[in-house]
């Protein structure tokens, strides 16, 4: 007989899930309601309104996508193109890899601007591959590369995206809530995030939003959308403004109050706030990392501050360190992926996991660990290094 | 500024989600770990043995797809159709509808076997269209009808299936763990269900299981699975046997804790014993409907216990009882979908909210709300009517 699952207690450093808030973990528990109860279409005018907010946009089709990011990437993708559209697709991690498999899905063609892993997205490539290919309809990038703790230029891209007539797609999984990220003001045509990532919910809801010009060119749309349960000709007449709400799919309600106390405290904390905390404890981080000895995969002035590609020193065994940290201190940092695995651990500040209790934890933890096993670290440099960022 | 959001306490008896038991939520509320974490690599084999013991079956590709009961559904038909492919879909109620949506947009094309809503899919016209169709490759129907509360005989239509050499496609998701379903023994070679309803899960994901015929067709395809969210040769190396897991994405860990615990009570219960408390709550909620007055749309040999279709008496405004119940009693009862809409109520007795206790609130509500409002029934028959299906 299978016994009820008791999860341990642990601390969540890696790329997402992070550390989620009690607070809303009890939302997440409070009675299920029926999804198309009055109480619940209240609720969801307010994530609406949230989401909005949070990607500083008045975009009307703006909505939880009912499924992890992926399907957030996926309904972009599959809503916006058609077979034999072209896209300009940026790849410079692996994310931008997962765009190229949609937009091919799609029955679309993916012109790939390739840039090493670690740089941001190079506009001058971007421009050349605009200039090359005239009847492309929209460009995609990845705003905060997940698999290697880069930013690209989210505002530069999207105008040259503009000045090529085509829409801007934007990947802001792990952007949202964490950096700068204004969806009007840079002319960002759809953007899909997740959950656990600088929201820090509970992971399996996509925040997606559309301009009027793409909520244009879905409408007007030649083929019906490939896919049945992403079609949002069909999710818009659920999420809608109007009174009358159609029956689409059944919502996920629990997860949706998780997301709206999530948002609740973003707004208690303001937004601006949100993204100078992620940043104030990447400073801390960053010097502590570097007092230690170690080094980042990514250049200062490109680093994202919620997450952290960390190399890992010659000779030592990375899947063991963070078998260690899981073991001895219950803390999760990720390993690296695709083109960095082995190269790298990530280490996420992300949401509620971005705090100063989490920073000299992981700086100890991490230290000790690989003092232990023999490596030229200094995990008391960099505690004092971090504190002085803090006190500073 | 928003505030947190504290919904009603509901009583759920619509078509779904039902009343979510307790340990449930309290298990959806445990801390998140990470999707990768060797302790949720544990729990995710759990969940799928589970899910192969409520499926009564051993297939190998048998998980939770990470969405609801309609991406289950895409994720069967994308994974097992091509473009040019010919399916025979019965259907008898909306849900048959949104199969032909998904057969179409996976560019393959439906044979429609139509029957009365309410009445279970006729084997005969099935067998019809299947000698009709040599050059059919697949039947999808639907065992447990939501939108009418009927019950098609899924041994028989998969039989016929075989005999015509096509796979069998069938939607469980009102049926799984409500009444009798068995993957292995009637030859089913891919199913869908749903967490939020006899499970009484909460909302948002959809078990699914491939026989070995299937899951040769999926590696066999010609094509690209048209969707990356849900191509199941990705997902079997997320969810597979073997020791290394690839990430694919991110899963809903909370709600992943929710499915096991409410796999878990149904162990604890027994799958047959689950199968006979839906029947035996249901005869005391049709005893009590119907010394009440009130009649069912489906015939007695094919009504679905968990799933009842009530008419609505001649010159009831249906509306305005659903919304005394739920203003009174805190009561949800569903209304009617399609062709069935203004012309009956939809009483779920599913999962956790098939109980005694629900069975005579919804008599008791029901019936003094129609009396209120001038309806010639008789509630206090209604609930002798019930106790005595209890006492015998």
């Amino acid at each position: 007989m299978t016994q009820s699952f008791y999860p341990p207690q642990r601390t969540l450093m890696g790329p997402g899930p992070p550390d989620v808030s009690p607070r809303v973990l009890g939302a997440l528990s409070r009675p299920t309601i029926g999804h198309l109860d009055p109480q619940f279409i209240l609720l969801m005018d307010e994530i609406k309104a949230l989401l909005q907010y949070a990607f500083k946009t008045s975009n009307e089709l703006t909505l939880p996508v009912s499924a992890p990011g992926s399907a957030g990437m996926e309904a972009v993708f599959t809503n916006l193109l058609e077979p034999g559209d072209k896209v300009v697709v940026c790849q410079n991690g692996v994310f931008g890899g997962r765009m190229k498999e949609n937009v091919e899905r799609c029955g679309a063609t993916a012109v790939m601007v390739q840039d090493d892993w670690g740089k941001p997205v190079d506009p001058q490539k971007l421009e050349q591959a605009l200039r090359a290919n005239p009847d492309a309809t929209a460009v995609a990038f990845v705003h905060a590369e997940t698999s290697t703790g880069v930013r690209s230029d989210a505002r530069h891209l999207c105008r040259l995206a503009h000045e090529f007539d085509c829409l801007a797609i934007v990947d802001a999984v792990t952007s949202l809530a964490g950096i700068e990220l204004r969806v009007d003001d840079w002319g960002i045509d759809a953007i899909y995030s997740g959950t656990q990532k600088c929201l820090s919910c509970v992971p399996g809801l996509s925040p997606v939003s559309f301009s009027e010009r793409a909520v244009a060119r879905i409408r007007q749309r030649k083929q019906r959308v490939q896919s049945w349960f992403l079609d949002m000709n069909l999710i818009m007449d659920y999420w809608g403004g109007d009174a009358k709400r159609s029956y689409h799919h059944t919502a996920p309600v629990n997860a949706l109050y998780a997301l709206h106390e999530s948002l609740v405290m973003l707004q208690e904390e303001g937004l601006e706030s949100a993204w100078a905390r992620h940043q104030r404890h990447h400073d801390a981080f960053a010097a502590g990392i570097e007092a230690m000895g170690l080094g980042f995969v990514v250049d200062v002035g490109a680093r994202l501050p919620q997450l952290n590609a960390v190399r890992i020193p010659a000779g030592v065994d990375e899947a063991f360190v963070r078998k260690q940290l899981l073991q001895n201190w219950n803390l999760e940092i990720g390993a690296g992926l695709g083109s960095l695995a082995g190269k790298v651990w990530r280490v996420g500040l992300m949401g509620y996991a971005a705090n100063r209790t989490n920073v000299l934890l992981c700086l100890s933890a991490l230290g000790t660990t690989l003092q232990t096993m023999g490596a030229a670290v200094t995990p008391d440099a960099a505690i004092t290094a971090a504190q002085e960022v803090y006190a500073a």
